[in-house]
């Protein structure tokens, strides 16, 4: 068994600091939002951890020391207050990961939540009880190469973690249909657009993925990396999807030539360059070595 | 007078949580340190405020709402508490900057600090009546057209700031040297390398740049910016240099293309690369809706 046993916790006080920043209870008012379309869509938290200079990785693939274990803790508590958790194929490629949600059983934390504000102690342990979220990989060219010995495979079959979902424009080889669908995953389809580059690329837009995931009865999705999945939803107007964004920022510059988060520059309707995207109802909360950044995308910069 | 009069507080608490930070007081042990080469040079704080994407302006020149106005008073605290202030001629032709301290008088300030650690607040005003930092501007290719509405100029002139001292690398034109000296600045020659690039452009070495800063009797500086000047200081062996980082970060993403700080990525001896550099003695401070970071380089990412 590749994977580890190792279990994760989170201390309560700091849990109940992201409390406001979480996708509301399932089925509570909120949980799934109608859009202008109106199409249902999930709660889209954007969270990742970065370096100084923005970077995710020193390259993709290359395992990048960054932020420390509470911060990796705190990724598994958000992992198990969504309902899904998205990573594209470069990350799946690149890192084979897990996705699963390794917080320590409710026990653990319970009794200690128990003593904080009891309301929010409820919200905060109501998803807990062996939640794992539903892996989402967005794959538009079918790169992903799933096969017994990928992770969240055999976590799949260990019951220590969900199937995948892989978004895709195209139908994939039978055999790792066949696979996929024999642990439980399965393929959403999606009409992709060509990107704006004119290169024959396949792009998605975000909303048709989120009515995707809506669809699949998911009310909440975090949306982890890597650079190029960050980058696109960032990207006004898809930006406008997100409801919460929780950045981890390491005090490390991992220097010229990462995976870089930073939006594309876009102009507005006079070919001006549009505002910089800042975030509303701020809140900064150190995390050992690290500080994390919860907000909200504010509306006048979309 | 094109400078406006506007003076800027700093709150004796937020003072305090810098204190640690700073540069020793003038005079005091530790105040210049003696390098490795027998050189003496100033404490070097490192200190400049970022979007989230790790950018200091959209482009060069573009003025760029960035952090807020307690982080400038901030920037203007730090300058009071430096001997000098230094940025590049990119910076200089830019922005064309004031580079004096505009905190208001010390009779502002010094009621409120005295309510605070009495020791430390002695500290924190010593500096402060009238103390303006001297400018120095890194400039190798004589590129900064110095003349009469330079706005360095105009505040000399005033009584509101110090002449510059220009690093150069050649003589520049006499008529601009005489215009420099008449106001109370002058060139401080460092011999240059070419740059590793082999493109015939002049780099100075920050422990030359310093030594000669040292040698006008200059105890403290903070480098403030831009881009390349940061850059090339947080490349190793320079990186040794920095004294204390205090970094500013604001929620905001100013998108691809922006002037961004990330270090040179670089080798080790067997051509690995080296580890990130991290900060050690890590600390986080909420200043309006930014962060403040403060540490130092660590030594282990040298
Ligand atoms: N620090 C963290 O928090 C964190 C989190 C996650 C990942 N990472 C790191 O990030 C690195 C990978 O980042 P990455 O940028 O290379 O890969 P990525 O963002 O994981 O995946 C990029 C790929 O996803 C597809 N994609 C993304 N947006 C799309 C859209 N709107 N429509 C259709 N397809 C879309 C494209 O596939 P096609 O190329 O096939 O078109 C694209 O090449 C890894 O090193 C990983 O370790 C870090
Ligand atoms: N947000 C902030 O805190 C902040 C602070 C300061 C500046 N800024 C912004 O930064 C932007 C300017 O940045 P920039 O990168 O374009 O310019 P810069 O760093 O101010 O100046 C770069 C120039 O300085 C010289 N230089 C730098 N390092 C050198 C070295 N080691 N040896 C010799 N020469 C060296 C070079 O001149 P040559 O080209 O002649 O060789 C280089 O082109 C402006 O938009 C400004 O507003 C922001």
């Amino acid at each position: 068994m590749a994977a580890s046993e190792e279990f994760l916790t989170f201390p309560p006080q700091d849990a109940l600091r992201l409390e406001p920043h979480l996708p509301p209870a399932a089925g509570a008012e909120g949980a799934g939002r109608i859009t202008q379309d109106g199409r249902r869509r999930p709660f889209v938290t954007l969270t990742f951890a970065t370096s100084l200079d923005s970077s995710l990785a020193l390259a993709p693939g290359v395992r990048t020391a960054l932020s420390g274990p509470q911060s990796k803790a705190m990724t598994h508590f958000l992992r198990s207050r969504h309902a899904a958790i998205c990573v594209g194929v470069g990350t799946a490629v690149a890192d084979d990961p897990g996705l699963n949600c390794r917080l320590a059983a409710p026990a653990d934390t319970a009794a200690a939540a128990a003593a904080a504000a009891a309301a929010a102690a409820a919200a905060a342990t109501q998803h807990r009880h062996q939640h794992q979220p539903r892996p989402i990989v967005i794959d538009p060219h079918g790169r992903w190469a799933l096969g017994e010995d990928s992770k969240v495979v055999q976590l799949a079959r260990a019951g220590r973690g969900l199937a995948p979902y892989i978004v895709a424009s195209a139908a994939p080889p039978a055999k790792r249909r066949e696979l996929l669908e024999s642990i439980g995953g399965k393929y959403l389809f999606v009409a992709a657009a060509t990107s704006e580059a004119g290169n024959g690329v396949a792009r998605f837009r975000w909303a048709d993925v989120l009515a995707a995931v809506a669809a699949e009865g998911l009310d909440s999705i975090m949306i982890e990396g890597g650079g190029q999945v960050i980058n696109s939803l960032l990207a006004p107007p898809d930006s406008s999807l997100i409801d919460s964004v929780i950045v981890t920022i390491a005090p490390t510059w991992l220097g010229q030539g990462g995976v870089v988060v930073s939006p594309p520059r876009t102009v507005d309707g006079s070919g001006n360059p549009a505002p910089p995207m800042r975030l509303a109802d701020v809140s900064w909360h150190p995390l050992g070595e690290d500080i994390v950044l919860c907000g909200r995308i504010s509306r006048s910069s979309e």
